[in-house]
């Protein structure tokens, strides 16, 4: 039996994480599943989370971010609206029948205009922020919906969502592009080429992406290059639309798959340099800053 | 007994729809199936037709254009390259195993730089070239596939297709956006003031997007202007990349439905009026066309 002095969970639509943590900040066990928020009933929620900890003492707070604070989660955890530290906005403790157990909420940010939202990321900002005291400037966190922040002096000022994911997703599996772009290949060199012409002529993007197919049926274009320019095109007209965000700030890109990696590169193309953090590690380290807030002040 | 001298057949991915015609043009019966190229094995493709047209006369030419032409269709009737008369490549003959019967095919146009291709749209603009004798300028054929297409002296001289149509059904139903644009409402005001949006800013297409599901869960934003503005994004975006096909030219948008009539209002905001064309009629029109060269060169 795993014995924390308390537990962060980072729970989102399609996953859900958990960490049992000492008091000092370091991960004694980890656990995930796939019982994400989008596929539970409110009544799923904690037995979802019993049996993810189901190894560890469950009489001990739990730190929670993600999607659970949502409308439809386990208890709303109304937005902060920036400018906002990351962590702004106190928190939400959710019910529950197991004694000993209390679930803490962390609440999202929310910008009024342009209208924008997110849930989770606060947690990382705050976690990198936490690891990189005093750092001002812009963080990119790619993912199904990405987004930009701009954070200066411990506050996120403002931020825009892309939803370049969810649109490379949609298009490249319930479009005619579906016989284009299968598989798991990629062309390295037609994502460069590809992302320098849609940054050069964002608005060209409607245009382009047709001639994916055809160049296919007269040309042989491969399923690895027509991957590879899809998502340079979405990338590209996304970084395009953000530049006035980071245009000669620092960056920092927070991820360590192939994703972020490709907007690493992207910006780099553009005389951009990033640094790059640690996802799950920006997320142990917010979910422990919200930790000490919580400490502080109950 | 319906007693055609010929039969028209437009055969597409998702549709097939016949008409039994006399030599003089006139359209004696006509009969539709959703038995489209797209769900259909070769074996299948005769008793298809031959069960679209079970009670007229089968011993007759049938003069078939769209997807029934391509590689996986019936016969591969090979592009002609542009520039090109619409009906420029001859036809290509399918097997039948019914006595009498024989199945022309109309090929596509393909244009080789920058890539592109159509199968169907060439007999469309036939027909309203046969409707509209001398005319030059752009034609429009909005769809799935939108088309647009550089008419002059005859001869189409360039095209250009997006995916406008294929990209709202996938964005609007296989995104974080399908909880936001459900069902069939509609606001004009909405689709206006978007359009306009995009049509200035067409590169902030990436930009704009989420910001649909945020103000939904912000500052309640209905499903019918969030329909409206997507579609507005959409095709603000195919518009503006189109400006140089359409501008300062005659334009013709073939198609009845509601979808034509957003392409003559977006035209029409932007100072560009244009006229409109029934597509069926353009379609029997252009087969009739079609219909008259294979007897001169027969």
């Amino acid at each position: 039996m795993t014995d924390p002095d308390w537990i962060a969970v980072d729970w989102g639509t399609t996953h859900l994480r958990g960490w049992a943590m000492a008091d000092d900040g370091s991960v004694l066990a980890s656990a995930t599943s796939d019982r994400g928020m989008g596929q539970l009933a409110p009544s799923e929620f904690e037995p979802a989370l019993l049996d993810l900890i189901k190894d560890w003492r469950t009489d001990v707070p739990v730190i929670a971010c993600g999607m659970v604070g949502s409308r439809q989660g386990w208890v709303e955890a109304p937005y902060a609206a920036v400018p906002s530290p990351p962590l702004g906005a106190g928190r939400a403790v959710a019910m529950t029948q197991t004694p000993g157990l209390s679930v803490h909420v962390i609440p999202g940010l929310k910008q009024l205009d342009p209208a924008d939202v997110m849930r989770g990321e606060e947690t990382q900002i705050a976690g990198f922020l936490a690891m990189n005291p005093g750092w001002d400037g812009v963080l990119c966190l790619p993912g199904t919906h990405t987004k930009w922040a701009h954070v200066s002096a411990g506050e996120v000022v403002s931020f825009q969502t892309f939803m370049t994911g969810d649109l490379f997703a949609a298009i490249s599996g319930h479009t005619v592009l579906r016989h284009s772009v299968g598989g798991d290949g990629w062309d390295e060199g037609a994502f460069d080429a590809a992302l320098s012409d849609a940054m050069a002529h964002p608005a060209r993007l409607a245009a382009r992406m047709f001639s994916l197919r055809a160049d296919g049926l007269l040309h042989g274009l491969g399923a690895p290059e027509a991957r590879a320019r899809l998502s340079a095109l979405l990338i590209g007209a996304e970084l395009a639309a953000a530049r006035p965000y980071w245009l000669g700030q620092n960056i920092g890109v927070i991820g360590a798959g192939s994703l972020a990696a490709l907007y690493i590169r992207a910006l780099a193309a553009q005389g951009a340099p990033a640094v790059q953090a640690n996802g799950t590690a920006v997320t142990i380290a917010g979910l422990i800053a919200a930790r000490n807030r919580i400490k502080e002040t109950s």
